[in-house]
């Protein structure tokens, strides 16, 4: 009887009850998503999960944002390399860097990640934490694509940006676990994200404590890298800032392969979302191969792993927060 | 007119307000710190901060609970250390490992730093996280203190207990930034503190993610340590994992002088706080000399840099949660 009442009562809440996700194309992808959120949310399902244990752990590049041509945090260190170049060009110690600084990108993708670590190195280095926000979020604010022309801010995913707010709505935290540099991301989490800087896990540079002659304590970036959170480095990153394992992970490379193997191989309901780039109008199409998001073993094990694949062409019915 | 009728409320609710720091005598400490979090959650007030900046820092050992007549993380590690070479001697590879299992403090205590790392590598190494939080939670459940008898986790202090939940109701987040180990405190920081495990800041241990043959992922501690969290690492951490300066830190030793400084070198209002332990006959009375704990910089310049200096013998009513 309580029960036939409260399903009255769901069914005539029900026509009123926003699609939470309006965004995705009805499918088996956002069918799957929703009967997650469900089965830990309600107190009644053997699933359930308290809020405190309801962790949400997201890669950034082409999970949550554009990463094509190239990961946005090198084009910022493209532009912050050749703007120190110009002013002291002795700074272009090697092939690498002088290749960049010409806009060589060939060269710079052949010199692979060993390449990328000593660009970001050294435009990242020198300067103190605040600086280096303020530095990243001036360039954010100012800089297109270089293929769209589009501020780069607004080249997130709406369905992932509607994704995130579902599951806070939901009593979800919602973290950031990127290969990309901690402060880099931390520089617009909060305002396009609306996720918090103590929750963006990255990838994390050498930083110093030092107090000046004039008694003023600094935090600066001395180069060099001190924590890569990428791959194998993705479930350490997430047990050093979260310090318990998530229900549920979402990436779209092989570089979150083990953030997802990790999260769900706990006990009770897990939930592994791979974003999959095959959407060459709106966006760009690409997976087993190129310089960045290689997406290979994920790929072929994820149904295995039981593992949603979100086929970006067909399960979004919109890309762009401000377009198509 | 409104500010009469305001002040009219508040006179006739007085009465009725609950002190929230009960164990903390009446005088300039624990009015400073009201005077602090009234100024700063006051939206009328020019020092007002919006509760997603009320981050504060608590050292744990000495601050949140005791640590004479050593570091209770290392009466963990001797105890496993002894478990461990009842099983195999051959571990006992270095004098200090040696003097360690023969209970001989004075020998380890002169190895310093290095010593105790050493011992705390060996022990804490060579299992999972989960396996080593297991183990932690286990020992602290059935670990009496040498001196006192009293279950370790029942040494905490009353008044910082209140301190915590004082600020979290005033929403703050209130977070520890250790020189212990980061998987040792969040063993019981949410029991024992109502910290979350991502609150936890603290010295970290080198952790290797791998799959057994069973596919079957593990995070395991392989020895030695990738982060110290104490001194000039303090803020280190703090960046890392908060991203952002807290405006309230407290500390009790030279350990947490840079942790302090940052966070007071902010702009705006900030507060610093040092607990001296000056009571012999309810807890331990130290500062300039010893093992653990040395205050002797802070001692000189906590007046001179605004910081409040707890006298625990003057200032706290009472000590422990269960007595006195
Ligand atoms: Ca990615
Ligand atoms: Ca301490």
């Amino acid at each position: 009887m309580r029960h036939f009442v409260f399903t009255a009562a769901l069914l005539a809440a029900g026509p009123c009850l926003a699609d939470p996700l309006p965004s995705w194309n009805d499918g088996a992808s956002k069918s799957a998503i929703i009967a997650f959120v469900e089965s830990v949310t309600d107190p009644a399902s053997p699933d359930y999960v308290t809020p405190a244990d309801r962790i949400a752990t997201f890669d950034n590049d082409g999970t949550l944002w554009a990463e094509q041509p190239l990961y946005f945090q090198f084009l910022f260190a493209f532009d912050r390399l050749r703007k120190l170049a110009a002013e002291d060009e002795s700074i272009l110690t090697s092939d690498v860097l002088r290749a960049a600084n010409a806009g060589d990108l060939e060269t710079v993708a052949a010199a692979g990640e060993a390449g990328l670590l000593e660009i970001q190195s050294v435009t990242h280095a020198g300067m103190t934490v605040d600086e280096f926000l303020a530095e990243s979020r001036q360039w954010l604010a100012t800089t297109q694509h270089p293929d769209t022309g589009k501020p780069l801010v607004t080249m997130t995913y709406q369905p992932m940006l509607e994704l995130l707010s579902y599951l806070r709505d939901e009593d979800f935290t919602t973290w950031i676990v990127s290969g990309g540099g901690i402060d880099f991301i931390r520089s617009f989490a909060d305002d396009t994200y609306g996720i918090p800087p103590w929750q963006v896990v990255g990838t994390e540079a050498n930083t110093v404590y030092a107090v000046g002659e004039d008694g003023t304590p600094t935090l600066s970036k001395e180069g060099g890298v001190t924590f890569i959170d990428d791959k194998e480095g993705k479930p350490v990153g997430i047990m050093r800032h979260i310090g318990q394992r998530p229900i549920f992970a979402a990436g779209n490379s092989d570089g979150d392969f083990a953030m997802l193997e990790w999260t769900t191989a706990g006990d009770g309901a897990r939930f592994g979302l791979i974003v999959h780039h095959t959407d060459a109008e709106r966006e760009f199409a690409y997976d087993r191969e190129g310089h960045v998001g290689v997406l290979d073993r994920g790929l072929d094990e994820a149904a295995g792993r039981g593992w949603v694949l979100v086929d970006m062409a067909n399960d979004w019915r919109r890309v762009w927060p401000d377009g198509e």
